[in-house]
């Protein structure tokens, strides 16, 4: 059965019909107007255009936004105050009509069943998709199933606290891992090296101009690459609690698999090596039970379409 | 469906025969003998006793040890060496013969699920128990089925590190939630406040006659009834971490339900106020979700009976 | 024997002529240029506008930046580049002349052995002031004695670590005390509480207009005197911070008086009160020593004009 | 002039005429009796053998527990109960008579300022002894004096708290420097990592018989020393936090020399390497400042005996 796979996301709209091996077809991208009326309407142009190349049934949205334990309703999206308790499947539903049904995810959860059943985590049952970005975010497959949780919140990884008055977090709380193992870690902690070491961050200083304002990641990264040991050094940190976080997850979930994606860890090693050092050495009885693989993400930036599309098709 | 629910425990043994409304017929109990084999031989002897009785197809068993994802094999044994690696499904059900199957779970995983279907937990669908003791054991339900993990190891909650750098933990690591969130830590916490503020614990310190090695946990819980604000503040402390402990596990998992059993949670409120407190202080967006409901345990000391008779049934 | 004590500070100059009581007489005030030479040039001006209205034999500096165990060198201020390895004792007698010798102290030095001498801490014979700003500043006093410490940084104490991989610090470590006990950990602690309950913090949240770029710690003691529950914990986390500061300075130095100054100590009690509380929670050995007072500074702005002078007196 | 020093230990007592050079004439040892009233016929005893030795004015004592700011009374001492609120000096000269004067001292500061004024100190002002035994002490030199408190509690640096909510104290705060940084933080260490690398601890579970209550330090050199790297990595770490407990230090009172003595630091480098690197990596302003010397005690084991005799001199 064919379905149609869409992903709102904050700048772009990408929507295809996919068959059941994860293949795209009749891809659309359209950039996402700031009105939810008009992303509506956006969505179902994808509809139309697609409608005459395969025999769509049902539509799985990926929303960046929590969405209700219904996959309904989007109870609140940071980017987009309009939806804000906002009934996206039934709108959608009645702008298109054609008994199409419509289905909604959370955009984490959409791309980590994307990655388990068409990208890294293929043959996983117990799969934990960790995305390392400017935060963390995550997706959790327990007995081949997504955990969207009693009401819609699963997967919420990056705020698991651990430290407790810790660094800041936008949420509120103090020491989420958000704030260690993420790419705003990574440039806080590259910037507290450089500003202590300066001569062993040259390339970084140079980069950000000597202006924490202007540090983004992707200098920590060319820094690293070219050789300096406090850019190298922030990667090991974020890698490290990267791993600790890993290994707590273990202690609730254990599962047979970790999928890292995220743009800071398409650096691959520089990140893994520290994180799967790390999670060896906090896992709890390390010695007496099977280590779950720590595997980079390979679906890609479709993994949202995909994956929101599958789920619209199986459940 | 009738099934056989058998519990071995480090001192007894308990079955009975088991019908699907968790009620329990025939009950046994034995004391646990020393060696693997004896063990087997009062598996099958509360089998023969009640095999008359009902239409016993499948046996569940619950095991204190790590059980592999086979539900066959108990891996690990802290307290039965002989069970290492151990083929104890192959072993009872070569002993017993007559077709029957024999299905094995961890312990706190089959008491877990007891609770899931006939306790605190009924009507949830995503629930996570959490039992105070000693230390800390959970179990994991994640879209109505148990989480037993990839390798059978999941639910040891109580080894998340909640403190970097903290108490040393009998697995090892440092800063485990069974060292801040349990019946040992409660000790520690009331024998420190103690020794620091003597006149404040005068009923704790005369129980354990000012000896630190005759502490026990039910002085604590007396001493806090009889007002030692010492013993209230270690409960306090311990239910503050027990609520941090929930809110990380809400941001994994997001469950409709916590179920909290243990002999320390006899305690009721002295232990669940403060948790629930520090759960909805804790808790990532507090105020823009729904909590999870926090109720103690019901099923008592039956759950792991019933819980791996159900096992045996539904899987 | 009278001196002159001059206070260079970062917008104005001030500076008279101090008895060995600690009044002032012939009190100047000039904004502070920006080029080294200038500021020499004020500081020869105010001793010419003083030096008929009595003897003054030496001038007393308080300089806000490093300054060298010479007592003559500015090793490095942060908002004077100028001022790097910068002879300011040499330049100055070299420009007056007459044979007056100058001796040049760090500002907090200079301003917390004018507190002790004339402020809160007369009387007293070990004490620490501890000053609560943007930051977190001290001064030591041992015997009698200001500590400067082999090298001239003596007193940094808000630089001690009290969380590990806490929150960063500007100076690129984490988990300062100036992270956790300062004016800059009130406005984040309000705003981490009123973002995760906004109910609670009407009059900061409005004071601030909903956006953490314009909330100043004067909003919070504002917010928490019209009754803002958040507000009021934000006072109540910093002062812990602070109580637990106090607690291990007292485990290496044991003074018998804290004076406690700065512009979030201006609100008394509030911030106080919970830090006396904290010091006596974790103070080593509580039950069984004196507890040194904790006291409100009382010189007032002057101190550093006054210290600094009574410190070019004794030596 | 000539003092008589005695060291009062909890095993020995030992003391001799002291010159101004920091040699011991008419050594005397003597074991320690249980009894108050015993302890000073000893001291007594040990003045009239040396007596005609030199011109004896006054005694220094160095003894075991804390001792009131008058350097006469005993507040407290763990392991002589007869020792509260004691008055040593007291009962010591109207025992001997003589017109002799007697001070009294804690043995940390007695052993410190020997270290100072004849050991590893000489040509310091500003030292901080740090002793690593089974637990931390200190003591504390500051402008060349020794810092005894406002109440003789100074030194206690073993409690200050370097990770809240961490390892319990024996003193019932939790996450004193103690606690990691310390003799027996090196057995926990290498107890934790032992257990979860057992491959790799081959030399220490062997000479400890694979029992945690029959692991002592020496068993950790020993392994360490042989290769097993579990030891190294638990001397590592307790250097780490000996580094960090050193760079807090130094944010108080800049000491120009640390100096670090104890049973655990017998090791030498494989303790004072990893505390040399932590302590320039946790350091505030590391790069802008000259560094502290971290040098191994001298002195030996009449530190105590000399440093008393010394201050007995010189106050």
């Amino acid at each position: 059965m064919e379905t149609l796979g869409i992903d709102i996301g904050g700048t772009k709209i990408a929507g295809g019909i996919c068959d059941e091996k994860g293949n795209i077809r009749c891809l659309q991208r359209v950039p996402t107007p700031e009105d939810a009326a008009d992303i509506n309407a956006v969505v179902a142009g994808i509809y139309q255009r697609c409608k005459n190349d395969g025999d769509i049934r049902s539509i799985g949205i990926s929303a960046a936004g929590n969405v209700a334990s219904d996959r309904r309703t989007v109870s609140f999206a940071a980017n987009l105050p309009a939806w804000n308790q906002y009934p996206l499947a039934d709108a959608i539903e009645n702008l298109i009509g054609d008994g199409v049904k419509v289905v909604v995810e959370n955009d984490a959860n959409a791309a980590g069943w994307g990655e388990y059943r068409f990208g890294a985590g293929r043959g996983s049952r117990d799969m934990i998709m960790i995305t390392v970005g400017t935060g963390v975010g995550g997706a959790v497959i327990v007995n081949g199933q997504l955990a969207r949780g009693g009401f819609g919140m699963a997967g919420e990884i990056g705020h698991m606290v651990m430290v407790p008055d810790g660094e800041a977090c936008g949420c509120g709380l103090l020491g989420c891992a958000e704030q260690y193992a993420s790419g705003s870690a990574l440039e806080r902690f590259a910037w507290s090296a450089a500003r202590r070491q300066p001569c062993q961050s040259e390339h970084l200083l140079e980069a950000c101009e000597y202006d924490r304002s202007k540090l983004i990641g992707p200098m920590v990264r060319d820094a690293a690459r070219q050789g300096d040991p406090t850019a190298n050094e922030a990667f090991d940190r974020i890698g490290e609690w990267l791993g600790r976080l890993m290994a707590n997850l273990a202690s609730v979930l254990d599962p047979d698999t970790f999928v890292i994606g995220g743009g800071v860890a398409e650096v691959g090693g520089m990140l893994l090596d520290p994180a799967r050092a790390a999670f060896s050495r906090y896992l709890e009885a390390s010695m007496y039970r099977q280590h779950a693989s720590i595997l980079e993400a390979k679906a890609g930036g479709m993994a949202g379409v995909i994956g929101a599309a599958d789920l619209a098709r199986i459940d």
